[in-house]
C-alpha cells in the first residue's frame, strides 16, 4: 500500500542464527498514520450542542473548580479575570473559552526517525498503545504484577506493529522498579527500543523535567526546545478538581512546548451523572479548563481535549466497557472538541473482560469503531488492555493491533475512480459470470481487501488438523514471532551512551521510593 | 425500560418441578423493535451517489440482466418495456427505477402476538437470527449436522431473547427431514413455539406456497390474505442472474402480499468486483431490477433492498468477515436503498471464525455497528453466525442476542431533557464530590446504563473462585437456562391442530426428496 514504509533489515547476530536469519529477513512494517476520508459520525445536534456548552459555563460560573495545593496556579487564575475564594475557581462566562483560543488546532509530535513523525488534529487519528496497568498476563504465565522486562517486550510489540503509530508511555507499571526511578527506565526503553514518538512522565513534576532533559540529548537541545517531542497524559481528578502534581507536570510540559492530553477520568454515575448530556457537560468544563490554564502556562502550548469515559454496573459498582453509554459521550465529546477547535482524545481496547476472549473483543471493538467515527485524534489505549485496566495482556495487545488494520482501511472511504467504479469489469463479466479472473481483478485484488495478520481464514478441515486453535492462542504465536523477529532500531551510540549516563546519574541522587 | 414489554408466566408442568418454577417465575422480556433517534452515517457524498447510480443504469441498459428458465418474467418485462434477447432483459435508463415506486417505504410485518408485530422501514431496525447453517456447534457436543431438535431449540432460544425481535427462517438446515418436507416443520417450530414474526420457504414456489396457505391457518384467511406475515429472502445469483426458483417464491409472496427481500449474496472478487465503488454498482443494478419485478407481479407489494456483501481473502480463497470493505459497502448500500425510497436489509453477526472466540466477537461487533450506523431496516443473522455461515452456533447466539442490546441503547441517542442534562446533580456534587449518593443519581440509576446480561463484571478474585470462565463457558451456560426457562407461548388449539394436520396431510401427499 502507497501509505506504508516497508524497511528490509538484516539480523546482526552472527554464525547459524545469521543465515537463518538472512533467509527470512524481517520485515519491518509501518503504515503512516490515519488521515481520515470519511465524514465523522455528529449525534448531537446544533440545539444540543449549544444546550451544553451553556450549561458548562453555568458550570464554570456558578460551582467551579478546584486548583488543590497549587497557590501559583490560583495567582494564575486571578490574573485572568477569575473569581477565586480559597482553592475554588469561579470564571466567568466566556474566560474559559476564550483563553483555549490560543491552543493550536494540531501539531506535529517528532519521532527520532522523522517518517515515525506524526501529526495530532485536523482529520488524523494516531494510534497508541495500553497505558497504566500494574499487572501483565499472557497464556504462559498467567495473571502477574508487571517487570520492566515485561514493560520492554511491549515496547518491541508496540514497534513491530504495523497498524500503531505511538511508542505510549506507561505502557504497563515495572513494579520492580522503585517509583520514583520507573521513569527513566520507561524512557529510555522507549527511546532505544523503538522509533516511534512516545509519552513523558506526569507522576511528578521533577519527572516531567527529567522527560523533557532526556529528550534534550535523545533529539539535540536546541530541537527539543523548539519542537514537541513528547505527548503526555494529565488525567483530571474528576469531578471538577486539578491536583498539584498534574498540574506541575502539565505545567513543565506547557513551559517546554511539549504536547498534554487534559483528559477528565470519569466513571459515569461515580465521577459524573448518570446521563450522557450531564457526563458531556462536565467534560467540556474540565477540558475548558484544563487547556485554559495550559495557555496561562505558555500560549499556544499543544494540547489535546481528552474524555476518557465509562459507565458503572450499577449491580456491582464495577466500571464497565465498551457500553453504549460510552459510545454516545465519545460521539458527542467529538463535536465538543472540534467546535473548540482542540485534537481530540477519546476511545481504546476497553474491556472489563479477565481474559482475551470474546467479550473482550466485542466491548473493544465496539470502543475502537466509535473512536474512528467519532473523530478522536489521539487513541490511547488502542491496543492491549485488559480487565478495566488493571491488565496489559500481550495476546490482546497483537490481537487489537491487527484490528486497527480494520480502521485504517474504513477512514480511506470510497474509491471514486475510475478504477474504483469498475465498470470495465461490470462489462466484462456479465451475467452468471465470475470476476476472479477477469482483467481488473487481476490489476487490482493484491490489496484490494485487508487481510488479517492473525485471524484464521482456513477450511474447517485444515483447521481442526493444526489443532482447532483459537484466537489467544494465534495471538500468542505471534506475540513470540514477532518477539523472536524483533530487531532494535539503530541509535548513534553516542546519544544512546549519554542516555544511559544520565539515567545512572540521576538514579544515584535519589534513595529508592516506593510511593 | 418504557419500550420493554414485560410478562410473567408461571410453567405448566405438575409437581415439584411446578413448585420450584413458581418460586423463580421465569420473566420473557421482548424489547420493542429499535426506532432509531440518531441520524445515520452517510459515507458517501452526493457526487459519488449520482455517479453510482448512473453507472447501475448504463449496467442495465447495456449488460442487462438474465431471468433464467421463466418465460412468464420474460414476457413481463417485454410488457414494461424492456429489450429481451434470449433470457437477457435490458432496461431503457431509468425502467427499474420508475417501477420501484410502487413499492411501500415502510410496512408491518404482523406477528400472531400483536405486541411482537413489527414495522419494516423508516428509521425502524429489526434484528433476526442466523439463516440456513447446515451445521450447529455448541460446546458440549461439537460441530456436527443440524436436525429439527437442534432447529427447535434455536428458535425458543430466539424467543427468549430480549433484544431479537423476529423469529427468522431457516435458523438451521433440519438435515434429518427431507428436503421437500423440512419447510414444514421448520414453519411449524416457528408458528407454535415462538410468537415473534418469522420467515417463509423459498426454496421452490409450491414451498412458499405452503407458507401462504400455513399463515392463513394461524392467522386466518381474511387476515394473511389483506396482511404482510411473512418476510421471506431473495437472493439474487449474482452476477446479475434471477432464477427460475427464486424468481418464482417472490412471485407467490407477491400475489399475496408477502414481503420479500431481494438481496444480491456477494462475495467480493468473485461475484461482483474487488473494489466498494464497483460492488455497490451491481448491487443496486441487482435490487432496483428484483424490486422492480416485485411491482409487476403485484403493485405495492411490500420489498425490502438487501446487501449481503463481504470479501474474499485472496491468500485462500475464502470469504472473509466483518472487513472494512464490507462496512463500507453496507455504509453506502444504506444510503443508495434510502434514495430509492426502500426498506434495507445489510448486516450481522458474521464471522468466519470457527469457535465463539475473540475473532468472531471483533468481526461480529464491526458488522453489527455499521449496521445499525447505516440505517438496516432488517438485519438478518443477527445472532448465531459462526464460520463464514456453515455452523448455527447456540453459544455465539446467546452471545450475539446480548450484545443486540447495545445497539437499542446507542439508537437512543442523547436524553436532552432536564433530567439528562442533569444541572441539579453537577451544582449537588461540586469538585471532588461523588455522584453515586446524590438525589439525580438515585433518581435514575436503575436504567441509567445497559447492562449485559451474560459478560463478567466481578473482581478478579470472584471471577477466578468461580473458575475463571471465559465467555463461551459463560454462554453455554445461559444457553441451559435459557432452554430450561422456555415455555411454549399459548396457541389456540384448534389452531395448532389444523397446522399439524396441514403438515401431516401435505408431508404424506409426497414421497421424500433429499435435493
Amino acid at each position: 500500500m502507497s501509505d506504508t514504509a516497508t524497511r528490509k533489515r538484516s539480523r546482526g547476530t552472527g554464525g547459524g542464527a545469521a543465515r537463518r536469519a538472512e533467509r527470512t529477513a524481517v520485515r519491518i512494517e509501518a503504515a503512516r498514520y490515519i488521515e481520515r476520508n470519511i465524514p465523522n459520525f455528529e449525534i448531537l445536534n446544533e440545539e444540543a450542542l449549544e444546550i451544553i456548552e451553556a450549561n458548562a459555563e453555568t458550570l464554570l460560573e456558578e460551582v467551579g473548580v478546584v486548583f488543590s495545593e497549587n497557590p501559583a496556579a490560583l495567582d494564575r487564575w486571578r490574573e485572568v479575570g477569575a473569581d477565586v475564594q480559597g482553592d475554588r475557581v469561579r470564571m466567568p462566562k466566556g474566560l474559559a473559552r476564550k483563553l483555549c483560543q490560543t491552543a493550536p488546532g494540531s501539531f506535529t509530535q517528532h519521532a527520532r526517525n522523522p517518517e515515525r513523525s506524526v501529526e495530532i488534529g485536523g482529520r488524523n487519528l494516531i494510534l497508541a498503545p495500553v497505558y497504566g496497568p500494574p499487572f501483565v498476563r499472557d497464556r504462559e504465565g498467567g495473571r502477574r504484577y508487571a517487570t520492566i522486562d515485561d514493560f520492554r517486550n511491549f515496547v518491541r510489540l508496540g514497534y513491530m506493529s504495523k497498524w500503531l503509530h505511538h511508542s505510549g508511555g506507561t505502557v504497563c507499571e515495572p513494579t520492580d522498579i522503585a517509583v520514583n526511578k520507573r521513569h527513566f527506565d520507561m524512557l529510555l526503553a522507549h527511546m532505544t527500543l523503538s522509533d516511534k514518538p512516545f509519552m513523558g512522565s506526569v507522576t511528578e513534576p521533577s519527572r516531567a523535567q527529567d522527560s523533557v532533559d532526556m529528550c534534550k540529548i535523545l533529539f539535540g537541545d536546541a530541537f527539543a526546545t523548539e519542537n514537541t517531542v513528547m505527548t503526555s497524559l494529565i488525567n483530571v481528578n474528576s469531578p471538577l478538581t486539578f491536583d498539584a502534581t498534574m498540574m506541575g507536570a502539565l505545567e513543565v510540559y506547557a513551559e517546554n512546548m511539549q504536547a498534554c492530553i487534559v483528559s477528565p477520568f470519569i466513571v459515569g454515575g461515580a465521577m459524573a451523572p448518570v446521563t450522557v448530556a450531564g457526563t458531556l457537560t462536565q467534560v467540556l468544563a474540565e477540558v475548558m479548563t484544563g487547556v485554559a490554564y495550559s495557555q496561562m502556562i505558555r500560549p499556544g502550548a499543544p494540547v489535546i481535549g481528552g474524555a476518557f469515559v465509562t459507565s458503572i454496573d450499577m449491580n456491582s459498582g464495577a466500571p464497565t466497557f465498551g457500553t453504549p453509554e460510552a459510545s454516545l459521550i465519545t460521539y458527542g465529546a467529538g463535536q465538543l472538541m472540534r467546535r473548540l477547535g482542540l485534537p481530540y482524545r477519546s476511545a481504546g481496547s476497553f474491556t472489563g473482560s479477565k481474559l482475551p476472549d470474546a467479550q473482550a473483543a466485542y466491548e473493544t471493538s465496539n470502543s475502537l469503531n466509535m473512536g474512528l467515527l467519532s473523530g478522536v485524534n489521539f487513541m490511547l489505549h488502542a491496543c492491549g488492555w485488559l480487565e478495566g485496566g488493571l491488565v496489559a495482556s500481550m495476546e490482546k495487545f497483537v490481537m487489537d493491533a491487527d484490528q486497527l488494520g480494520v480502521l485504517h482501511t474504513i477512514a480511506k472511504g470510497v474509491d471514486m475512480s475510475e478504477a474504483g467504479q469498475a465498470m470495465d469489469a461490470l462489462r466484462e463479466v456479465g451475467p452468471g459470470g465470475h470476476f476472479l479472473g477477469c482483467a481488473h481483478t487481476q490489476a487490482h485484488f493484491k490489496d484490494a481487501f485487508w487481510r488479517s495478520q492473525l485471524f484464521d481464514y482456513k477450511p474447517f478441515e485444515t483447521w481442526s488438523e493444526e489443532g482447532g486453535r483459537d484466537t489467544a492462542r494465534l495471538a500468542e504465536i505471534r506475540v513470540e514471532k514477532l518477539l523472536n523477529d524483533y530487531q532494535q532500531p539503530g541509535l548513534d551510540p553516542d546519544i544512546a551512551g549519554r542516555l544511559e549516563d544520565y539515567v545512572a546519574g540521576r538514579k544515584s541522587e535519589m534513595p529508592d521510593a516506593f510511593s
